[in-house]
Formats: C-alpha cells, structure tokens, sequence
C-alpha cells in the first residue's frame, strides 16, 4: 500500500519528528512522519522543507488539530504522503484527505476504536499499546493487536505500535496479526530526532520500570486533553511528587506551572521526558538508518527460524 | 526442562485451575498447574487427588503462603511436579523446592523483579504482563519481556504470561524470548475449570475493553494485598461505582462488604469475575485439550511461515 521496502513507520512525535528523522527514515526504506502534534502550521511547513526530497508523512492529535479551522487544509497542501490522526474523531479528516489523495492511519488504543476507525474507512489502522511513551491508553499490546485483526478482517492494513523497540518486537507483531509496526522511543534516541543530547542521553540511561502514565504533565502545561488519555512518561521528581495526588495539582496548577516553566529546559527532573517502556531495549543513540536496519535484520532471522522454536 | 511435549502451562489460578483441568492440561502435553492460591491445604490436597496420574504443579501467592508456616513443607510432600511463587519474596521456598527437588517457577511484573527471581536460582522466570487477569502491575508484556530476556542471558528458561490466548499469543511470545508460555484466562473458559458455568459464559460474552486493573475487590473482600499490587477483572457495577473513588470504599468496606456478601454469588453484576484484556480472543468454552491442540497448532502455521513474512 506505501510502497516502502522494510514495513517500520516513525511515529510522529510531537515537536522530536522532524523533517531531518523523519526523512531519513524514509530514505532508511521505512516511511517517516512528521510530528504534526498539537498543530503549528509554521513547524510542519518548515519540517516539510527540512526533509527535502524524502516522502513523509505527518501526524496530528486529532481533538488538537479540529480546534483549527484550515489547518488540515493547508497541512495537505504540503503534499504529505500519509496523514495520521490520533486521539479523537479522524472521521471527517479521513474524507478530506481522501479526497486529496492522501493515504490515512489512525491509531487506536481499545477496540471499540477500531471499530469507529473501519467504519471512517481509514486505509491504516494503527494499534496503540499502553507500553508506548506520551499519550494513551490502558490496553496492552499483547491482546488488543489479534483482537483488532480478527475485527477487522485480514485485508485491512494494521501497523503496531507501543513498546517496539527492536526485530523481536517487529517479529512478534507480525505473528499478532500486524502488517508493520511503527516506533517512537527508539528513534526519539536517534541521532536525528529534534531535541537535546541530554534528552537523549537520559533515555538511554532510563529503564521501562522508571516510567509510568500519568497525568501530571498534561495539568502542570495546561494542556486540554479528554481525561481517559494518559501519557506515558519518566518519572522524575517532579511526576512523583504529583502522579498519585492530581487533584491537589488541579488546585494549584498555576503555582506549579510557575516552578514548572522556571525551570531550566534541560532539567529532567522536573520537565516531562517523554518514553515508552522500550526503554529497556535502547542502549545507545544510532541513527535512523542504523535502527531501522537492525530492527529489520534481526526480525527477519528470527522469522526464518521460525519453524524451528516449537521443533526445539 | 520439564520433558513436556507443548510448550504451554496453565497459570495457577486460585480456586479455579483444579486437579481435573490441571490433570488434562499435562494430558494434553503441557503442563498444568494447581491454583493453590492463598493457600488452603485441604483444597490443594483434595485437587492432587483430583489430578489423578498426571504429574502436576502447584502455585501460591508467595505473600500469603509466607503467613501460614508449614504449608510449603506440607504442599511438597504432595510430590508437585513444579512450585511456582508470585507476589513476593520466593528465595527461601525456592531453596526449600530445590532441596525436595522439585522445580521453582517465580513470577515476575517488573525487570527489578527479575534480577531478584534470577538471583534466588529460580529454574524458570514468568513474566507477567499487565494484560493478565488477576493480580498483577503495570508493565507491558511486549517491552517487558525481551528486557528480561537480556537481563537473563540465552540460557535462563523464560515463560511469557498475560493476554495470551491462542496460538499468535505463543508465536509472538517466542520472538520476543520467551521459551514458552502460561494462559489463565483461556483456561478459566474451559471444561474443566472450578467453576459455575455461568462465569464461563459471561467470560465468553465479555470484552477485553471492558476489564479493568483494580483494587475495589481486594478492598471489599479484605484481602490484605500489597498496594501496589492490582487485580485486572471484569469491571462490573459495583466495580465501576468504586474504582476510581477506592478511599471512599476504603471507609466504607465493612458496609459494603456485607452488600457484597449478601449478593447471589453469580449475581456478576456485583461479585468479582476476574479476566484478562484476551477475552477477546475467547468465542467458546473448550476442552483443555482444545485449547492446548489449536494454541499450538495455530503458532506452528505461523512459525513455519515465518520467513515470508518479512518478504510479503
């Protein structure tokens, strides 16, 4: 359906998919997306430019993106190769886009909404575990991938996302039922991801048990998010101090966004470093190229093996 | 390492996995195992007998078999084919286990976990995703498991647990590290489970979106579990009244437990019906064999596949 080489999709981070990742994904044989997140039309336009003569793809925070009049217009003037929606309504999105002639995914976190993305008739479902960094939900990868399968029947396209970090968690999505799988975290720690080296060095040096979901971030930036979205996070200092007493954040939101916002960018124990729980499996910054060739490797050996795990 | 034919073990389940279903899990070349649970000997005896021929194990909930001393020394007397420990500090019963030479089993929610099961020289590390029913934590199965491969090395023995129910379950299971897996709720929904059937029929009527991971029925029924510690159900009315208000439920638990223990023990409505997020995956109660021949049967189909599915 995309035509690409090797079936890996960057997820489009929020303000970390840039044009630079995100290209190079694609010219890795993959198909990078855009961090459209909450919607600044100036970021995409110039992310666009940045990745140059690489097809990309872009995503938006759906419920985000719908509060702007014109944007989805103008992001599809862009020429975008895919168009992903998540969080929220795509319905109306996805005939836009069609009608643009751009290819759609919508990523889901439980399966009643697989059912609302079929019935749009997005071209990709993609299917959000609970183990992915930034925002989600509670279901797990594990059961809700074959459930969204059998759902939807064997020739919608379905990519898998959330706690993939390697060709091991490639290789099991494949037997779940996927077509791909798409990776944030382990190119969030990649040479070309928009973000500081101490970010990235601070994934590397974090473990899957340090994150949580949470939604202390979400109240201290004042972002609107429906409740039943979490996003998952390190926790530093600051998310412990908070994650189990939210509505004592609520009631002095202002005073901590203050401390929050006075404090220096880099200071992750107080601002949010986003993660997934693929933290385990990412030992070093590589460039896109770099991750996305292992991962494709060692997925495909273990898959050629296969007929042999249960001969053992 | 247990010289079983299927690489595939019921999960201990209290009260539920009894002598016969583990009985015919082993019969059907995996290997079942005892839910001894809390810990009540008398039933764990009973249900040996039960099993008749067939070599089964046994499982506790390591914090509550700790209380009751005596009971470990009793249960290995009953010549359990394995002892499996979850939720809490195995190193002294694994000791013990060895010294009757019997094989240890130490389910593990977190890779700190891990290194603790490791370093107790368990024969075989469970790791639990959160997908699973019944108690459990947060960690996703897909990220989890090959961090716990890495930190085992190649030749640790590893069994994959939570949200699996069919043979793409155990397929993807074995990419991700493991060397085989334990399904609980598959099981649950079977023949042989202890257990009315109309708890089997609304297992099968249920929806993976519609579990939960709570502390509302340890609460009501004064289970005095570790906090962090969690039990994944059907979210049912009452547990939807109380999940997110558990400090409330808390000052009221002798009120509501009386509610609670006056209910028709199948009023499900109100009493626990403890389930994973595979649910989906379950469409009719089967025989242990059943399930056992088409988990396997379905993971071999895709396994021998395997090396085309990077090539499609």
């Amino acid at each position: 359906m995309l035509g690409i080489e090797h079936p890996i999709l960057l997820a489009p981070m929020d303000l970390v998919s840039g044009g630079k990742l995100a290209g190079a994904v694609t010219s890795a044989g993959g198909l990078g997306l855009i961090g459209g997140g909450y919607g600044d039309l100036d970021w995409i336009t110039k992310e666009f430019e940045e990745a140059g003569n690489q097809a990309v793809g872009v995503g938006f925070i759906t419920w985000s993106m719908l509060k702007q009049p014109g944007l989805l217009d103008k992001t599809l003037e862009l020429g975008p190769k895919v168009l992903m929606l998540s969080f929220g309504d795509g319905t109306e999105a996805v005939q836009k886009a069609r009608a643009a002639g751009v290819k759609t995914l919508w990523q889901i976190q439980r399966l009643e909404q697989a059912e609302m993305a079929i019935k749009a008739g997005v071209d990709i479902v993609v299917v959000q575990g609970q183990e992915g960094g930034g925002h989600g939900m509670d279901r797990g990868l594990t059961a809700l991938l074959p459930a969204v399968r059998d759902l939807a029947g064997p020739d919608q396209v379905i990519v898998a996302a959330g706690g993939i970090a390697d060709g091991r968690g490639l290789a099991a999505a494949l037997m779940l039922g996927a077509d791909g799988v798409m990776m944030g975290t382990r190119f969030w720690a990649s040479n070309e991801a928009v973000g500081p080296d101490a970010a990235k060095r601070q994934l590397v040096d974090s473990k899957g048990d340090d994150t949580i979901r949470s939604k202390v971030f979400d109240v201290v930036r004042g972002l609107d998010w429906p409740w039943h979205f979490s996003g998952r996070v390190v926790a530093n200092k600051f998310a412990r101090k908070w994650h189990n007493n939210i509505e004592a954040l609520q009631e002095n939101a202002d005073a901590q966004r203050e401390v929050y916002e006075a404090s220096d960018p880099q200071d992750y124990a107080t601002r949010v470093l986003i993660a997934g729980e693929a933290l385990d499996l990412i030992d070093a910054i590589e460039s896109a190229e770099q991750i996305v060739d292992k991962t494709v490797s060692q997925a495909a050996a273990l898959l050629k093996n296969g007929a042999n795990f249960l001969a053992r």
